[in-house]
C-alpha cells in the first residue's frame, strides 16, 4: 500500500476550508498513486480552538463533514484518516478521528483516550475503548492520536490485536519534539509494524508545532521525515520490512505477560 | 548520584582477569567521584561462552565470585551492578545481575527475564520475576538485562514499582544498535527517569557488540554516550531532570490502566 502523509498549518475554525484543502491533497495523493491519505489532529477544525469553538464546531462521526469527506475519498480513489471534534450520541464532545475508504465508508472511529493536559481537558471527554483494528488493502489498521502514543500500552494494544500499520493524526508542539524524534521510531520497531505519524507545522495561537510527520518502519527506518515546512510525503509500505523484523527478533512470542500484571492495574 | 558505566571487551571464561578489571575500573570509579559502577551482562565470565562454559563457571548469588565482588566495592567505596551467570539452589542456570553496594552487602540479585534467542535459550533458563526496586543513596533502582528493555512492559513495571534509575546490563550487537540508539532513550523519556545502559564492544566468537553504553534521561538527553571503544563513562543523576520531566508531562498521573488488560493476557 502507498500512504500519504499531509503535514500542514493548522486552519483554525474553518471546516470549509479544510475541506477545501483536503480534497485538493487527495487529489495530489491520487496523482502520486497513493490509496491512503493521513492527516493531522483535528484536521477539519483546528486544534487550539477552545471549548467554545469544540461546542460550535462539532459534529457526529456521519455529520455533515464526514459526508463530505466521504465524497472526497470517492472522487479522489483516496482512503483518508482526518482528525475532528466529534459530538457523540452521548452528548459528549471527543477528540476524534476517523477512517474513510475509497468508497466513501466509514471503517472505524476513534476517540482520543489519553488527554494532553489543560488544552485537551478543556475542550474533550477521554475516550472510553481502544481503536478496534481494521482492514484496508490487505493492511490491518489501528489509529492513535498524539499523546496516546506516548503511552507504550496503547500501541501495544493495538499490535497485539493484529495491528501491522498504526496510524497517529497528531497537534504536537515544542518542547515535544522528542516525541516526533524518537518516541515514534521506538512504537514502530518494539511492534515490529509501521507507524505514521501526520503533525502539524507552523503556528495556532501561543502553540508552535514541531512538523516533523514522518512514517516509521518495523526495522528501525525512517520512510518518510517531514521537516517543518507544509508537505505532502508519500512512500509504500513493504511487507518484508515487517517479515525480516519478525526473522531478526519475535517479540510477540518472546514476551512475558505473565509478568505484565502491574500494568493494568490501578 | 555520581554513576560510572563501564564500556569493555568481553574477556571471555576468565573470573579472575575480569575480578581484576573490574578493581582497577572501581578504584577510576571513585577517583573520579562515583559511587555506583555498572558493567555489561555477564561480566564476570563473558557471553557468548556456550552452555558447557556457563555450566562450569556459574556459582551462586552469594559464592565465592560474588565475595570478591563484595571486597572490591567496600575497598573501593563503590557501589557494583554486574552481570554473571548464575547456578541457582533450584539447580538452574540463569543470566543474573547483582547489586553490591560499597558495603558489600548484595543489595538485589535479578535473573533475565526475557532470553534472547538460541544464543541465551541453550545456556540459561528465564527468570521467574521482575527484580525488587532498592534504594541507594536516595535513588530508587531497578534492574533489566540486555534484551529485557526491548519490551516497553519492563521498564513501565520497575517505574511502576517507584524506580527512577533503571540500570540495564547489555551484551548487544549488530544489526541491533537501533536498541542503543532509540530504544533506551525512549524508555527513559517515556518512564521519567533515568537509563543507565553498560554494553559490550569489540567481538566475542561471531558476535560483534555496538558499544554505544549510554545514560539517558527523563527529558530525552543523554548525559553519556560511547563509541565503540572501551570507556568508563561517567556522569551525575540530577533529581531536577526528573521533576522537569513531570512539570511537562506527568504520564504516571495520564495513564489509562483500566485499557492495559490485554497486555497481560496469553
Amino acid at each position: 500500500m502507498r500512504i500519504a502523509i499531509y503535514q500542514c498549518p493548522p486552519l483554525p475554525l474553518d471546516i470549509d476550508a479544510n475541506l477545501a484543502r483536503l480534497a485538493a491533497q487527495a487529489q495530489a495523493a491520487n496523482r502520486a498513486g497513493a490509496q491512503l491519505l493521513v492527516c493531522p489532529e483535528m484536521f477539519l477544525s483546528g486544534y487550539n480552538i477552545g471549548r467554545q469553538a469544540v461546542e460550535r464546531l462539532a459534529e457526529a462521526a456521519d455529520g455533515p463533514a464526514a459526508e463530505q469527506v466521504a465524497t472526497i475519498a470517492r472522487h479522489s480513489g483516496m482512503a483518508i484518516v482526518y482528525g475532528y471534534p466529534e459530538r457523540a450520541t452521548d452528548g459528549l464532545l471527543y477528540n476524534a478521528a476517523q477512517l474513510i475508504d475509497a468508497a466513501g465508508n466509514r471503517l472505524v472511529n476513534y476517540r482520543k483516550t489519553h488527554l494532553f493536559g489543560e488544552l485537551d481537558k478543556t475542550m474533550f471527554s477521554a475516550g472510553a475503548a481502544h481503536c478496534a483494528v481494521v482492514e484496508l488493502h490487505g493492511w490491518r489498521l489501528g489509529l492513535l492520536i498524539c499523546y496516546d502514543v506516548e503511552f507504550a500500552e496503547t500501541a501495544r494494544h493495538l499490535a497485539l490485536a493484529g495491528a501491522d500499520l498504526i496510524v497517529v493524526p497528531t497537534a504536537n508542539m515544542a518542547p515535544y519534539d522528542f516525541v516526533c524524534e524518537v518516541t515514534v521510531r521506538a512504537r514502530a520497531f518494539e511492534n515490529q509494524c509501521y507507524l505514521a505519524y501526520a503533525n502539524y507545522c507552523g503556528s495556532e495561537g501561543e502553540i508552535h508545532y514541531c512538523g516533523l510527520s514522518s512514517l516509521n518502519g518495523p526495522q528501525g527506518c525512517r520512510p518518510l521525515l517531514a521537516g517543518e515546512d507544509e508537505a505532502l510525503l508519500i512512500a509504500d509500505l513493504q511487507r518484508s520490512g515487517i517479515d525480516n523484523a519478525k526473522d531478526l527478533n519475535n517479540y510477540a512470542a518472546d514476551r512475558r505477560p505473565d509478568l505484565y500484571e502491574r500494568l493494568a492495574k490501578n
